[in-house]
């Protein structure tokens, strides 16, 4: 399984930057880079392109020992392996998605696949070898057009659907409740799909999925980018999305356990894990938005996240 | 020592606004507010002046019940207090300070000084009454003054001084510590003063220094924003300060544990507690200063903290 997801992972990066330079005109500046304790990634980040503000598609496989901190980062609901017990020998190969573009009617987007193996060791000091994938993607507006947030979903669910017609109404509540901002009683947009700790199905099905949902981003987003990205704006607009993207950054810095995880990672590097944060973000006292204004519609769908399809 | 703390914060925090808006010219905007759970406070915002960007003069009283979250981010060094036997009864009164000028050559600043009281319960069902006093005020540059690091240095020496000969090394080497960007391998600024559990003498003593700290703010930060509003500055050197900004953020929002425990302080005042947060920042991907540039002197101080007096 290492090998083809790393395959996949290298093959929808090159699909992805190809398509993306061919909407924004401008290319991708391509970085390889090795990790001193095992591993290599290749970072793409196209910043101050003509529709793009900062959009990067990363991939990285990262192998080695994962210390105390880093396992109590990565923890989860269904993963009961004792940080104390370390170090634990990883691999993890992953792709990671963030793209914001200039136009504030033009939704931030996120993507990440990963797959993840960890030897752990048992009471009696035998190892066994766990395994899983998670990931997920979710659009960040920052004026609310309905039916974007429907195609998005949409997309997502018919992706989810040819696997398991479970999964998309169980991934929709997941992404709900992880991209949430708790100090501001917000999500962080209108969701999508999230999933952790997934290996209640064989590897080889689960592989399946995560390689329809990574063929979903395009159709995914490039009909929503395509529409919004030469709508009229002003000052006002970009206004508020500059305040938006202060909120993508509490998420990202506070919450995120992807971040956190990459940040308590020894020789992880900072540039890539920091290419999610946008180009420019504001934060002012006590902003409220005005009654019954695009704004404020926006705030009350994050404040009550909605079914979308 | 809760009226006199009270006192003296309040106070102060007067002091300090009607100096900062001579200087500005605008008037600090001021919200009082109650916390639900118990507590009150006042902000005081100024924000767009003509010197400063965003400056923020708050002071709090709060008591009630801490949870669990709250007290594991509160929990330092020389504190046992055990997370799982609460919900423990505490107070605590501080005043925080942080002012972001527009001119890239006038240095941020931040200073905080709390009381906190705590009722701990010991193994044998017993409680007993916890007190300490912390805080401290560093100072962060986009571009390196070293005249200004030494008055501002000296001013707080001479302070600590005053109390013990001990404490201005001491407190100097704990701020180099804590306002450090892991990260990054950088620290946030030029430091200061920083000290944190301090119950080691009688408490009329540690408050004699607080006091000796609190008065010290105008002195220590004064004599640098006049000397700086009014310089010279173009395109490249605002380019950097909002960098500069963006690394500020990260501090706050990943490392600060005043922040974090404020986020975990249930009818915690996020408006108040994001005050801290500059009004605009910037993340560009792999920005490098040019070699012996001034950007890369300043890196140069922060990768290796000096001794300024």
């Amino acid at each position: 399984m290492r090998h083809r997801m790393e395959e996949y992972i290298k093959s929808l990066q090159l699909l992805i930057i190809k398509e993306i330079e061919s909407l924004d005109g401008k290319k991708f500046e391509i970085d390889r880079w090795e990790r001193e304790q095992g591993g290599e990634g290749i970072s793409c980040i196209l910043q101050d392109g003509n529709v793009f503000e900062k959009a990067g598609v990363n991939i990285s496989i990262v192998y080695g020992n994962l210390p105390e901190a880093a396992v109590k980062q990565m923890k989860s609901r269904n993963k009961e392996i004792d940080p104390s017990k370390g170090p634990h020998p990883f691999f993890a190969a992953g792709i990671s998605i963030v793209m914001h573009p200039h136009n504030p009617y033009a939704p931030t987007i996120h993507l990440n696949y990963r797959y993840f193996e960890i030897n752990n060791k048992d009471d009696k000091d035998g190892t066994s070898k766990l395994w899983w994938f998670g990931g997920g993607s979710d659009l960040t507006p920052s004026y609310l057009f309905e039916d974007d947030a429907i195609h998005f979903h949409k997309t997502l669910k018919d992706a989810c659907d040819k696997h398991d017609a479970t999964y998309y109404p169980e991934f929709k509540k997941w992404c709900d409740k992880y991209f949430y901002l708790q100090h501001r009683g917000e999500a962080r947009g209108v969701g999508g799909i999230f999933f952790d700790d997934m290996d209640r199905k064989p590897a080889e099905e689960i592989f399946a999925l995560i390689k329809q949902c990574g063929d979903a981003f395009l159709p995914s987003y490039v009909p929503i980018i395509k529409k919004r990205m030469n709508m009229k704006f002003g000052e006002e607009e970009k206004h508020w999305q500059q305040l938006r993207r202060g909120r993508y950054v509490e998420f990202n810095l506070i919450w995120d356990r992807g971040t956190k995880f990459g940040l308590q990672t020894p020789g992880a590097r900072i540039e890539s894990i920091f290419m999610s944060l946008p180009l420019t973000a504001r934060w002012e006292y006590m902003h409220v938005p005005e009654k019954n204004s695009r704004e404020e519609k926006l705030i009350d769908v994050l404040k009550n996240p909605r079914d979308w399809v």
